[in-house]
């Protein structure tokens, strides 16, 4: 059996991943693929339980190396469950956010170091990184007023304004990081002509289905 | 202000830990210290949270990387909220089980390697290395048959003879690594003279109180 394919969608929140996800997959099922959606942090019963004390807004005493183990846990064990052997049996995985995140909120917005949060997660991810990431880049004001309207901020989304900008210029150094794995498209184009950039950048990963 | 010290104990479920740090913290407070006990994982509200989704005996689809980053996330929090604040008010932290547990546990009960574990361990701990650790020796055998009355196991407490066995072979093990930092002691010796060792071992780290 063919190995199947693993793309990423990275950006800050409001920045419209989910709406580009359902595009994608709709896209890759045409192409012949079953495709599974996963979320981070979550995806499985022992990554959602970890995800319940990441974004609880009470928290507030987290430290950012216990933030940082936390996701990088949570990512293990959505690896070994899901990602893992939906990938070894042929499917078409998309996540929404997975290492880039850490290592831009934890590495750059925390400032804890891109290289120590990553040499975490390659012990987190092990062979699984993904093949493409998408990677919508938006101002950071943008993504806080599309945002506003929901009625509840977890304790991410309740950081500051300048928490948020560091984490939008953290995404454009990821990008120019991994030029070879990370396609960076401005999410103020019209949602059709994103769509349309990502189908090109996927193109290439697609086998004879 | 002086810093104060760290201590931790390690040893099989069974060796009497507990029994041996209210001796110690008794003998601590005798040379004018304020001693601070605390358990791992848990210890604060996070790591406590932390801590009920590790020993979950219905979580048993858990890898041993997602194992080991939740162990190190809720070490990285007591640190950060409790020993560090502690070592640096002068007080005597005396922790039941820290970084030796997983070590022993993960790296080489579960497999995933002594210097894997130790260098996500580097970064959860940071500068607050326990100066003296406690090892108490006990053969996997008698560490369950002293645990088998209780009435719920946890998670941990629950695997098999053989991985017990594989965590005794590998608390021997770190104690030859590093034999400046560990004392090993046999925990079939009698209490009072286990008790006089450990005295023995500590009497060296005491500040002028």
């Amino acid at each position: 059996m063919n190995r199947g394919i693993f793309i990423t969608m990275e950006g800050p929140d409001g920045s419209g991943k989910s709406t580009q996800i359902e595009l994608l997959k709709e896209y890759l099922e045409g192409a012949g693929y079953d495709v599974l959606i996963t979320r981070e942090p979550g995806g499985n019963r022992i990554s959602e339980a970890i995800r319940e004390i990441i974004l609880n807004s009470e928290y507030t005493e987290m430290s950012p190396v216990t933030e940082m183990m936390l996701y990088a846990s949570a990512r293990a064990q959505l690896i070994a469950e899901v990602i893992g052997p939906a990938i070894e049996s042929g499917k078409a995985v998309i996540s929404d956010r997975f290492v880039d995140s850490s290592l831009v909120y934890q590495g750059m917005a925390r400032g804890l170091g891109v290289e120590t949060v990553y040499e975490i997660n390659k012990v987190a991810i092990g062979e699984y990184m993904p093949q493409l990431t998408i990677m919508l880049d938006l101002p950071a004001e943008v993504g806080i007023s599309r945002k506003k309207d929901q009625k509840e901020l977890d304790r991410m989304e309740l950081e500051s304004l300048e928490f948020h900008k560091k984490v939008a210029a953290g995404y454009r150094e990821m990008a120019q990081r991994f030029p070879e794995r990370i396609k960076s498209i401005d999410a103020t184009l019209p949602i059709e002509e994103i769509y349309g950039i990502i189908k090109g950048s996927v193109e290439g990963l697609l086998g004879s289905k």
